[in-house]
């Protein structure tokens, strides 16, 4: 290897490190010239290196190699590590320069500045954009959201199950669906796994999770709608009621939060966001009845009711949680049934109102769940009840043939579960090349 | 919750739990009626227990709940646990009998025996196929081998990335892609994330992994290919040579190995597969020029050099690594440029070989890496000398416009190494829904 430590890593051993050699490779962040000295900063993911370059120094041939380097180079640099009079505390006194790689055109993007360029811009030019340690932190974090959801999952007795994109069918029948041909077959790509997950806990695996793309033909323009996107999805068998699925997610989420304060891992996320969340010992749950009735009495919303949570309504519902209970996240619960897909479990003798209930952070939706109806018959009235075609679902109607356990679970949105923890502004800043309408590329 | 903890957990802990009150929950396994006393296997994911039903010890509407059971009928029972006669050493006297679900047809194909049906029929009916804890088994490693790749590497400073699988361009300029409809435009499903990993890569991330679904449209029917499977991808700067990503897999490789034979989790996959697997302190690398080589002096078989391993030939040179280096694994080095991809390092001043590689595994590909080239004059030729339009590739060229450092990588299948591991016959038995050309459903 070119490179056997990360700039953090000489960082948190500097103290044992000052005099010895060592090596730096990264990127070039800046370089100033003062005549006989050039001090270059060097930047790679986890911090910034200081690198002097000085006759006496510095052999002549690396003096010379230095020059060849321009901001966004890429370079190692070997030297001893010095207690400097930076504000970095150390610089490397450099005895070798390697430069690898050099800009052929001029930068269209700055990474320190890339930031203030606008997103469409930030995106067309993704590999530079990231370069800027503010914009890498979101994705460091992003990947231990991940290693965290399937760590408490995995701890719980969940198995990880990997099912197909490419499905026959729609999961919720709508239209919303991209199609792919399919060696001359009709194919489509999944809008969740939701009903290989509820196969896979009928058929013993019993509590699943899956961390896989979900594609969504939806022609939104918002902040929070991609076309793909990273579900977080969970599935357990044997609950008494979607309390025990919301419990689960409450515990993710308690932990979530707890540990982002103090892994290590995120040392640098920390340096750039702020990652206090308030979750409650119990995070409040209010009925889709109460929350009509909370919109209108206290903030002068009406909504008619069976009608889905709009966003300005989701937003008044995160304000009322942080209110009243001190809490970024609120259960909305027993969702109308006219808004909710044909799988999810009904109140018995209410069935204008359903066991599903969506989860909201920071006044956005970021997991929808519910418990789903395991019985055959139900599952058939169901279907017929939003006037689908039961013949379409036989696939799935299959699996309920031969014992399935009751059973409930969610899907969470990462990216923004990403979003709403680091309070960025729309769900494409979490997404590492985001799929809209309009992009397809890079 | 109904249930509180797996058939495994009351085994682990009955020395303690003897005589107090317990709680099973599962699917009905077996059902011995001997008059007046009815014995219930009770299974799940991670074990078996007998139920013992018999008057005087359990409640007359129990008994009666008992006999609505049937094969696969999912239900909870309490009692007492208790050392029992039978070779589970442990029983359950039942004060509780709760019955959940109950088959609505004739079981299509029955767990205990499934194994001795069709791999088809299997797929067909995979959740009655998965109640087998044989088959759950496969997916219950699978799920650990995942788990291992991911904490490996982000153990050694390796990001986790979520990259698109909607792209506006094949990966390897083939034609062996599915087109998707994409809002009007021209789009298809990723063959790798081979670009975008290398756009992490230079973007700063610097040292990435992803565990997604691949697709290929390829019309393969063989034991080993499947048209969406999970590929385990990593990607790392700063190398010298294509010897630090074999180094890397061998790593993983060795983990994995030693891991396997004393994970707590695996314990009941231990019940069904062996799991040794011998990997030496150095996986033995030979270049593709004496694969030939060896190939035709000790097996009489010509391969025409610059010619891809067929089958026979990888299942020979595993022969070879096994005999002479008593290792499950090999390396397969310096590839034929002729060949492989574009992006691929070609060797310098031996431009018809690479600096590309495949790993074997008991004589099958399981991992395909090289270093890649970063230099962007020298993709450009690359492009030019395979025939393909370097205009179609500017949105992956521009990645390595403005400092791209030496890297490489590799991409594992996740379904090949779980089949190679447990000895499977076919790459569909470590898929929990396989797709290949004739298959769409379940």
């Amino acid at each position: 290897m070119l490179k056997d430590r990360f700039i953090a890593d000489i960082y948190s051993e500097a103290g044992k490190l000052v005099g010895s050699q060592v090596r730096v490779c990264g990127w070039v962040d800046n370089i100033r010239d003062l005549g006989g000295v050039r001090f270059i900063l060097v930047r790679d993911r986890t911090g910034v290196m200081q690198v002097v370059v000085k006759k006496g120094l510095t052999p002549q041939d690396s003096i010379e190699a230095s020059y060849q380097l321009v901001k966004e180079s890429v370079a190692c640099f070997e030297g001893t590590l010095s207690e400097g009079p930076s504000k970095l505390k150390y610089e490397l006194h450099a005895t070798r320069v390697q430069p690898l790689s050099k800009p052929v055109e001029p930068l269209p993007l700055e990474p320190a500045t890339s930031l203030e360029a606008q997103l469409s811009v930030r995106l067309d030019y993704r590999w530079l954009d990231v370069r800027n340690r503010k914009v890498s932190a979101i994705f460091v974090f992003e990947s231990w959201v991940a290693h965290m959801f399937r760590e408490h999952f995995r701890g719980r007795g969940f198995v990880e199950v990997f099912t197909p994109k490419i499905v026959a069918a729609g999961t919720e029948g709508g239209a919303e669906v991209f199609p792919v041909i399919y060696f001359g077959k009709e194919a489509y790509l999944a809008q969740s796994p939701q009903f290989y997950k509820q196969m896979a806990v009928i058929a013993g695996l019993e509590r699943v999770f899956e961390v896989g793309p979900v594609f969504r033909a939806e022609s939104h323009h918002t902040v929070k709608h991609l076309t793909e996107f990273h579900g977080l999805d969970v599935e357990m068998g044997f609950i008494e009621g979607p309390e025990d699925v919301m419990s689960e997610l409450e515990g993710f989420f308690r932990r979530l939060a707890s540990e982002a304060q103090t892994a290590e891992e995120l040392r640098g996320v920390r340096e750039f966001f702020d990652l206090s969340v308030r979750v409650p010992s119990r995070v409040p749950r209010i009925t889709m009845r109460q929350a009509y009735e909370i919109l209108r009495e206290r903030y002068k919303k009406e909504l008619p009711p069976g009608e889905d949570l709009d966003p300005q309504a989701e937003r008044l519902l995160g304000d009322y949680a942080r209110e009243e209970y001190d809490s970024d996240f609120v259960f909305v619960t027993e969702y109308p049934w006219k808004i909710r897909p044909f799988y999810t479990m009904r109140k018995e003798g209410d069935e204008d109102w359903t066991h599903g209930f969506d989860l909201l952070f920071r006044g956005l939706e970021i997991a929808t769940g519910s418990q789903r109806e395991h019985r055959y018959d139900h599952l058939l009235k169901n279907l017929r009840d939003k006037g689908l075609d039961p013949g379409k679902f036989q696939f799935y109607l299959n699996f309920f043939k031969h014992g399935a356990p009751p059973h409930g679970g969610a899907g969470l949105g990462l990216e923004r579960i990403v979003k709403q923890f680091l309070g960025l502004e729309n769900v494409r800043e979490a997404r590492l090349l985001p799929r809209d309408p309009e992009r397809l590329v890079p």
